[in-house]
C-alpha cells in the first residue's frame, strides 16, 4: 500500500553508491591506500579557507535571529541582485534578480523546474551519457524521459537523432555540460545546432520548449575552456546552478535557478517554479550559505588540483593504450571498457584494487566512469594497476 | 503550457505573507515599534549562544573536505543515532538510527513522507485548524485533503466527525501538536480516541492507516505539559520533526522523520521515505547543520520567553473580554474574532496597528491567529490597541 515507484526508488541502491560502501570495506581490510577508489563525485579539494572565515565572521557579528531566519522562498533578495549581477558580469546577460530563486542545490532546482513545467503526456529529452538522477526527477514529476543515444565518437551530441526526437510532447531537454560522466564541454557548434533545432520545433508545434541547462561543472574547466552560456543563445532557457563543487560544499545544498528574462513567459515561469518549490517543500535554501555564497560570489575551491589529476590519468591512461575522449572538464574522465561488457570489466579492475563505475547507468553502455577528485599522489599510485589492467586485454 | 497548479501556487501569495509584507512597508511610515506586527511565526528568540560556539568549533576544527561533504541520502549515521537515543531516553521508544532520515526541516519531512505512501485514489486526513501547507503538500503528492471542521469549544477534535470521515480511501492522517494556529496541546484523551478509531477502521477496511505527527512545536510547551509521544499510542506512526523553533533556526532547514519500529512494514516504509526524498531531490540535509543538532540534541532557545509572552497575552485579552481556548504550546493565540466575518475584524484591527491574521486559511472561519513571537516590549504596547479595538465591538 505504499507508493511501488518510491519503493523501488529506495530499495534499488545506486550503482555509485554500492561500489562506494565496498570500497569503503575494502580501505578497511587492506589500508585506504592500497585501494583506489574512484567511484565517487564528492570533492576532495577542500573548500576555500576564504569561505570557512565568511561563515565565523556571519556567526560572529550577525544577529542570530536574522541569520539563521526564514529568507523569502525565492531567497534573501539581496542575495539575489548579487547573484544576478555576476551572471550580467560574466556572461552579458540581463537577468535581475528577479529570475533568480535560490536553491537547495542543483537536485533541487531540477526537480521544482521540472515540476514547474510539467504537464500530463510531457516528454524531456536528456543526451547520453547522462546523470542517472535526471530520470529519477523527470518521472517524479509524471513525465516520459526520451534518451537520445551517445556519440562515442567525441561525447558531442547526435544532432540528427536529437531532431527526430523532438515531437508535439516534447516540453524540456536537459543539457549538462560540463558532462558528467563524460567531463566534456559541449561546444558551440554543438550548441548552436542544438538550439537552432529547439527553435525551429518550436515553430513547427506551436508551443515553447524549454532548455535546462544543469551547470553544477561549470566553474570546473581548465586550458582556458569556454562554457557556452546557454541564455545567449536560447531564449527559452533555465540554468540549474550549484557551488557544491565549485566551492567543495556538496552537503550544503545550496544552488540556484535562473530563468532566462527574454523566455516568453518569463514572468509566469518563475511563479511557477515559486509554487513548485513549495510543493515540494522546499521553505528556502540554507539561510546561513544564501549569505556566504554572496559573500564568496567569486570563489572557488583550488580548482589547479583537478587540473593536474586529469592531465596525469588522461596522458598515462591514453599511453596505455585506453580510450577517452579527452575532458575538458568536470572531474570524470568516461574510458572505452578493454571489453564490450563494461560490467565485466569493472569486475576485472577491481582484482586490481581499482573501483570504476560501469556506464550502463549513464546510458553508455561499453564505457567506464574515473571520478578523479581524489588525492594526486592515489592517482599516481593508481597507475600500475591500469598497466596491469591493459596487460590482461593484450 | 506549464502546470496551471503551479503557476496558481505561486501566484497566490499566502495571506500570512501579505500581511507580513504591509507590515514592513507600514513599519517604514510610522516606525517599526508603532506597528504590532503579529503575522508570522518566525521566532523571535535567538538561537542558544552554544549553537553559535558548536557552528564555530566545526568550522574551526573539522577537515571542512569532510564536514561539508555529501553525508548519506538519509543523514550522517552517527547523527542518526544520537536522534534515537535522545527519542529513547524521553519517549521510551526504543528507535534506532535505521529508523531515523535526516531532513531539511519539517516541511520536507511531510513531503517526503507523503509522497512515499500515496498511490492514485489516496486520501488524508486533516484537523482544522491546520497548518494551510498541509493541503499544498497532500495535493502535490497527487492525494485528496479531507478536513475535519473544528472543535471550536476547546479545539480539541470532533471525534465523531473524524471516525465518520474515515473511509477505504484514508491513507494518513496528520496531527499538529502543540498546533498551529491554536497553540491547543492534543490532551491523552484526545490522542487515545483517535488512535482507538484508526486501529478499529485499520482492521475494518483491512489496511494500514499511518498517523503522521507533526511536531516542529514540541519543544515549546509551558507549566509542565505534556505532549503525548504518538508512537507510545499507536504504531503505524510517523513523526515529522523540526529544530526551526527549538534552536530558532528556520532558515537553515534541519530535521528528520521517524518511522515507529513497531509499523507493520517499516522498512518498507523507511525504503520508500529514501526513494521519495531522492525523486523530490533531497540528496541530504546540511552537512553542517546535521552535525550541530548532534552536539546541541539538549539545546533550546529560551523558551521561557515564549511563555511571558503568552501570559501576558492571554491575562490581558480575555480581560478585555477576547475569548480563546488556553493555548499550552507553540506561540500562538487564536482569539475568536469579535464578528463573524474574521476578514473584517482584521481590517478592523489594522486601523489600530495590530496585524493579525484571519483564521479562514486555517480552515478556522470567525477566528484570527496572533503570533506572539515577537519582543515582549511590543505586547505590552500593543494591549492599549487590542482595548480599542474591542470597544469599537461594544
Amino acid at each position: 500500500m505504499l507508493s511501488e515507484k518510491m519503493l523501488g526508488l529506495g530499495k534499488k541502491r545506486s550503482a555509485i553508491r554500492e561500489i562506494f560502501e565496498y570500497g569503503k570495506k575494502r580501505a578497511a581490510e587492506i589500508g585506504a591506500d592500497k585501494i583506489f577508489d574512484f567511484s565517487i563525485g564528492n570533492p576532495n579539494v577542500p573548500a576555500p579557507e576564504y569561505l570557512k572565515r565568511v561563515l565565523i565572521a556571519l556567526l560572529e557579528n550577525s544577529d542570530p535571529a536574522c541569520l539563521h531566519s526564514y529568507t523569502s522562498a525565492q531567497g534573501d533578495v539581496g542575495v539575489r541582485k548579487i547573484i544576478a549581477n555576476n551572471i550580467y558580469e560574466r556572461f552579458g546577460t540581463e537577468v535581475t534578480a528577479d529570475n533568480i530563486y535560490i536553491t537547495s542545490g542543483a537536485a533541487a532546482a531540477l526537480t521544482i523546474s521540472i515540476k514547474a513545467m510539467t504537464v500530463p503526456g510531457d516528454e524531456f529529452i536528456v543526451f547520453a551519457p547522462y546523470f542517472p538522477e535526471y530520470i529519477v526527477f523527470v518521472e517524479a514529476a509524471g513525465a516520459k524521459v526520451v534518451v537520445i543515444p551517445p556519440d562515442t565518437e567525441d561525447f558531442q551530441i547526435d544532432i540528427e537523432s536529437f531532431e527526430a526526437s523532438i515531437n508535439k510532447n516534447t516540453k524540456g531537454v536537459i543539457i549538462n555540460s560540463p558532462n558528467n560522466p563524460s567531463g566534456v564541454v559541449y561546444s558551440v557548434e554543438t550548441i548552436n545546432s542544438v538550439c537552432g533545432i529547439l527553435s525551429k520545433k518550436e515553430k513547427e508545434f506551436g508551443h515553447s520548449i524549454y532548455l535546462i541547462s544543469d551547470e553544477p561543472y561549470r566553474e570546473l574547466v581548465y586550458d582556458d575552456i569556454e562554457v557556452p552560456y546557454l541564455m545567449n543563445y536560447y531564449n527559452n532557457t533555465i540554468v540549474s546552478y550549484s557551488y557544491s563543487k565549485s566551492l567543495s560544499i556538496p552537503g550544503e545544498r545550496i544552488g540556484y535557478i535562473a530563468v532566462s528574462p527574454k523566455m516568453e513567459n518569463t514572468d509566469d515561469m518563475y511563479a511557477a517554479i515559486c509554487g513548485a518549490g513549495r510543493a515540494l517543500g522546499y521553505v528556502c535554501a540554507p539561510s546561513i550559505f544564501q549569505q556566504a555564497i554572496a559573500k564568496c560570489i567569486d570563489q572557488t575551491s583550488d580548482i589547479s588540483i583537478y587540473k593536474k589529476n586529469r592531465d596525469i590519468l588522461y596522458e598515462e591512461l591514453t599511453k596505455l593504450g585506453y580510450k577517452c575522449a579527452k575532458p575538458d572538464g568536470a572531474f570524470y574522465l568516461f574510458i572505452k571498457a578493454l571489453e564490450p561488457n563494461a560490467e565485466a570489466f569493472c569486475t576485472k579492475a577491481r582484482k586490481h584494487e581499482l573501483l570504476l563505475v560501469a556506464g550502463d547507468g549513464f546510458g553508455c553502455p561499453g564505457y567506464v566512469r574515473i571520478s578523479y577528485c581524489v588525492r594526486t599522489d592515489q592517482i599516481e599510485k593508481s597507475l600500475p594497476a591500469f598497466a596491469k589492467l591493459a596487460k590482461e586485454y593484450q
